[in-house]
């Protein structure tokens, strides 16, 4: 046990991208983690044992090397910013961070949400295709929108020329949009800036296809 | 024109939850704005004109004194922070600031977006009944996972005594659950909370039913 006491835990499931998400935030920190995977597919988020830990029920989770336990993807990151502030995800400056924050939130609280197991789910039930409709549908209306925002403030990443924390939430949506299908061709910024970060380390390593809990036939054909 | 150049400007919705997270923040903060309405319902969202300012199309949006425009509320109520520290909105701590972002966001990642307007159209189109059944379903189902963080956080509000960020997202959050017609009774925490922060002026004044885009046959029986 004498990992858990030295080392943060991060609860994840391969696939997720708010998971997704923070892995690429400990890795761009150079901080060490253990990894415990959750799968969302069969129900273990909704253990006795995990609600206790997270009582909403979702990953990812994060457990501080004290043991508290930070749920939600960006509550976690905005804490390994403030607990560890080198390598900065926010960049100077209030309105350049409010920028930052709007671009990430436009992902976490507009695009992604829809596309929630629970709410594929309950649309279209084990219906792949469906969910693949529900999903492409919500993803390419959420990039039109996206795509326009980032027109005035990309450079290299999404805020001008340096990494921040809205490159980390948009990667991981470009990995879904893929999954539903979605016509990339309207969404050059987006493509563009996806593909520069998909050559960075911190990006690469924490892909889903390279997570311990992402099945073998999915790992060959991921990357 | 001297108004805009003196006074930070507010494009609202009065029905928004969204919206009217920043309105409390403002209030709770003692900052003078002016208020401009977008009807969402006819879409004014989608105007040339409001899509120069917003490309993604949405309110809240926050204009600076500098003209620097910021859009999602989450992102709004940071920056209103960084620039205004006084009666703070987020602890001190990085763990409890940590704790009062994940039940925000557990709000505005989770619960919320599934009933926006966009979403509600897509699923239910014009009837009524199907839209309040939908936001029935998933209000009272994230309520769940909310009530049950809160027994581990909650003293007279959200996170301990202190009013925070994580309660001016609590608040419209149930607005938007009296819509649905959400049967309360299993979320006691949750109604304790929201009845106690409502005796506030910050919450009482930026009520949905005293803004002046609010139709009048609703404000006669808002408050």
């Amino acid at each position: 046990m004498a990992s858990e006491e030295s080392k943060p835990i991060l609860y994840s499931y391969f696939r997720s991208t708010a998971s997704w998400r923070v892995r690429i935030a400990l890795e761009w920190k150079g901080i060490d983690y253990e990894y415990r995977n959750i799968d969302l597919v069969s129900g273990a988020q909704q253990s006795e044992e995990y609600l206790k830990l997270n009582p909403y029920g979702k990953v990812p989770l994060f457990i501080t090397k004290d043991g508290k336990a930070i749920a939600q993807s960006e509550a976690i990151i905005e804490y390994l910013e403030e607990i560890k502030p080198e390598r900065p995800m926010l960049p100077k400056g209030a309105c350049h961070r409010a920028q930052v924050r709007s671009i990430a939130q436009v992902i976490a609280c507009d695009i992604h949400p829809l596309q929630n197991l629970s709410v594929l789910k309950h649309v279209a039930g084990p219906d792949m295709e469906k969910r693949s409709e529900w999903g492409n549908y919500w993803t390419s209306k959420g990039f039109e929108g996206l795509e326009s925002m980032l027109e005035q403030t990309a450079g290299t990443y999404c805020l001008g020329d340096n990494i921040t924390m809205a490159d980390m939430f948009l990667v991981p949506m470009i990995f879904n949009a893929q999954r539903w299908k979605v016509d990339m061709k309207p969404f050059p910024l987006i493509t563009r800036i996806s593909n520069t970060l998909m050559t960075l380390p911190e990006f690469k390593l924490t892909h889903p296809h390279r997570q311990v809990d992402c099945p073998d036939e999915l790992k060959e054909t991921g990357l």
